[in-house]
C-alpha cells in the first residue's frame, strides 16, 4: 500500500503508521485525514496485525491541522490514491465545502474512536493542538525529552476536540486538564509522566526501536503470534466497550457543534484578526 | 457592591472573591455563606467576568462551616445587607432553623455546582473540613507551600459533604480520597500536588499577585477580551455537562441526607461529649 | 473461628485476614476462596468490626489462583469446616465442575464487591494475577519496598478478571493500566505509588504493626468506638453506591465470559502449550 503523506509499515505484529510531513511539522492535511482512516482501518481489519503505532517523521509528532490545507485533495481522487483512499475520498462531495470539510474531519476522530487493537503513541517532540488531543486515544504513550502537548483551542478560535473534553480529565487529571483546556497551558514531558499520561520518557536516539522494542516484549507475553491479535482485541474490548464508544461519537460531535457555530459566527475570523493585529508591523 | 464577610474585587476580567473573616480563620458563618452565593451569582451574570478566583485573607484558607454560627444573620436582613444577600436570606425563613440551616447550606453548595465559568481557588493555608471539599468544585488549585487539606467528617459527627464522596477520589485519586473520607488522612500540599489535585505550588510572598499573572495568561489566550468570557463558558459547558450537574445535586442532598440523620438521632452529640471528655480537664 | 488457609484476628476494631499458604506464595485454593468469603461475610456481619484489613504470612502477598488447585476441597466439606465454610461449599455441587469452579469464584469475586466497610490491603511482596487484580477493589492499598504487581493474564491463556477492566484505569490510570493488561507490565512498588494507587511505602521490618498503627489512628477519628463501624459504613455507601456494585458485578461476569470462552475454545491450552514448547528441553 502506497501512501502520499504517511508510511505504513508492519513488522511482527506490529502496525507503524508514520506522520510524514517533517516539511510542515505533520500537520494533518486532507489528504492526510483520507490516508490515516484507510490505514488504521487496514490494520484493523489485518489478522497479523496486533496493535498499530502511531509515530512522526521529523523533530515534531504533529502540529495540529494543516490551515493551508488543500481541500481539493480531499475530495479530488489523484492517480497515486488507492482504491481505499479513493473510497473514503468519495463519501464528501465537494458541493459544499463546510458539510465535507467537517464530515472529513468528523470520519478522522471516529477512526481513532472506532479502532478495536491497542493503540501506542511514539510522541518524538511537539504535539499541538489536534497533535494532542488526537492521542488521548491512545492506550499508550512514549514520548521523548523535548516533547510537549499543546492545545489552545481558544487562541485559534477553535474549540477543544477530539473529546478532549472527556478525555483530557481522564488522562491527565481533571485540574492539568482544566489548565491545558481554559486556559491554554502547555505540559512539558515531565509534567505529562507525571500525571500518567506518558508511560516511559525514552531518548531521542533510537526512541522508535526502544518503543517497538517494548511493545514486542508485551506482544510476547499475548501468547502464540496466531493468536494475539485477537486476544488483545477481546481484551480491550472488556475496557473500552461499545457504549462507551457511542459516548464519545456524541461528544465529539458536540465539540464540533461549538468549532462550526464559532466559525459561522464570525467569532473565529474575530479571534484570528485579533492576534494577527498584536503582531508587530 | 459591598459585603461584610468577603471582599469582591474584578480586574482585567478575573472576579476575585476573598474570603475575609481571618479573625475565624475564614470559617463560614451564615451571613458569608449568604454573601458568597451572591457574589458567585453576579460574576456568573457579569459578562465582564471571565472567571473567578477564590482566595483567603490571612494565613488560612478556610477552617470550615462555623460552629459559632450566628444564625440569625442567616435570616435576618442587616442594613448593610445589599439587595441581593437579602433576597437570598428571605429564601429560609427561620420559622424551622434546621429546615433554614440546611437549606442555606444546600443552596450554597449549589452556588459552585451551578457557576458556569472557570473557577479557581488560591489556596494560602489550612484547608479544613468544607474549606476543603469545597475547593473539590474548583477547575484548579494553587497552594502556598504551608497549605494542607484535611477534613476529618466523622470527628465532627458529621458526613462527608460538597459532593465529596464523589469529587475526592476523582481530584485525588481512590486511594488518598479513601483516606482522607473513611480515616482522616490530612493531606499536606506535596501530597496534594503529586496527586495532580494542586497544579502548582507557589511561595507565599506575592502568592496572589502570581496566581492572577498566570489567569491573566491564560486569559490572553482565550480571544479578544469581550469574546473571553462566553467563548470559556462554551468550553466549560463541554467538559461539565448538566447532566452532571443533576448528579452532583443529587449527591449533596444524599450527604446532606446522613448529616441531618446523625445530628436528629443524636449521633452527633455523642461524638462531641466523646472526644470532650478526652479533653484534660 | 478457625480456617485452614488463613488466619482471622479482630484486634481494636480491625479485622485482619492473613493469607496463610506460604508455601505456595499464598496461591488461592478453592479451600481458600471458601474461607476467604466465610471471613470476609463474618467481618461485615459482625459489629465490631470497623474494617477488613487483607494480609498476608511469608515474603509474597498472593501469587494468583492456586493452578494446582485442589477442586474437590471445595465441594466437599473437610470434618475442620466451620458451618459457614461448608453452606459455602454446598452452593456448588462437584455434578459439572466447570460450574462449579467458574461459580465459586464468581462467589470470591462478589465477596470484594459486596463487602461494605473499608477494605485495606497490606502488600508484602509480590502481588501476582488475582493477587494483584483483587486487591483493586481495596479502598487503601499499603506496601513494602520488595513489593510489586503484576498480571500477564494473556500469558497465563486467561483473560482480565476480578473487574481490571474497569479498576485498574481508575486506580492506577489508563496509560499504566493499559500497558498492564494488554502487555502484561509488572508494576514496581514506587511507580504503583507515584500512580496514587499504593498510599504508602513502609519498611518490612514492623510492616504490618506499622498498617494498623496508622488505621488505628484513623479509627480514633471516627467517634466513640460503638458507632465507627456504623459511621464508616454510611460514609462508604455514599462513595460506593449500589448502582456501582450491579455494573462491577455485570463486569466481573462479562470477563469470566472470556475465560471461559478461552477455555472451552481451547485457546487456553494452546497458549500454555506454547509456552511449555519454549522452555528448554
Amino acid at each position: 500500500m502506497s501512501y502520499q503523506t504517511i508510511k505504513v509499515d508492519t513488522r511482527d505484529g506490529l502496525c507503524v503508521v508514520t506522520q510524514d510531513r517533517p516539511e510542515r511539522l505533520n500537520a494533518r492535511s486532507s489528504q492526510m485525514y483520507a490516508e490515516m482512516i484507510a490505514a488504521f482501518e487496514a490494520a484493523d481489519a489485518d489478522a497479523e496485525v496486533c496493535a498499530l503505532l502511531l509515530a512522526s517523521s521529523g523533530d515534531a509528532f504533529c502540529s495540529g491541522m494543516d490551515f493551508k490545507n488543500e481541500y481539493q485533495h480531499a475530495y479530488t481522487v489523484l492517480p497515486e490514491d488507492s482504491e481505499h483512499v479513493a473510497a473514503i475520498k468519495a463519501e464528501f462531495p465537494a458541493d459544499d465545502p463546510m458539510t465535507a470539510v467537517v464530515g472529513l474531519a468528523k470520519r478522522f476522530v471516529q477512526a481513532f474512536i472506532r479502532f478495536e487493537k491497542p493503540l501506542i503513541a511514539a510522541v518524538n517532540g511537539a504535539a499541538v493542538g489536534e497533535g494532542f488531543s488526537s492521542i488521548l486515544h491512545c492506550d499508550l504513550v512514549y514520548a521523548t525529552p523535548n516533547a510537549y502537548f499543546w492545545a489552545p483551542f481558544a487562541r485559534a478560535g477553535a474549540a477543544p476536540e477530539f473529546c478532549a473534553t472527556v478525555l483530557a480529565p481522564r488522562r491527565l487529571g481533571p485540574t492539568l486538564a482544566n489548565a491545558a483546556l481554559y486556559f491554554g497551558r502547555k505540559i512539558d514531558v515531565h509534567e505529562a509522566h507525571g500525571a500518567g499520561f506518558v508511560l516511559e520518557i525514552l531518548e531521542r536516539e533510537n526512541f522508535l526501536d526502544e518503543v517497538e522494542k517494548r511493545l514486542q516484549e508485551g506482544l510476547a507475553l499475548a501468547g502464540p503470534p496466531e493468536l494475539r491479535a485477537s486476544t488483545l482485541r477481546s481484551f480491550r474490548a472488556l475496557v473500552y466497550s461499545d457504549e462507551e464508544r457511542e459516548r464519545l461519537y456524541l461528544q465529539a460531535d458536540r465539540e464540533f457543534d461549538l468549532v462550526q457555530q464559532r466559525v459561522r459566527s464570525g467569532e473565529t475570523d474575530l479571534v484570528r484578526q485579533y492576534y494577527a493585529s498584536q503582531l508587530p508591523s
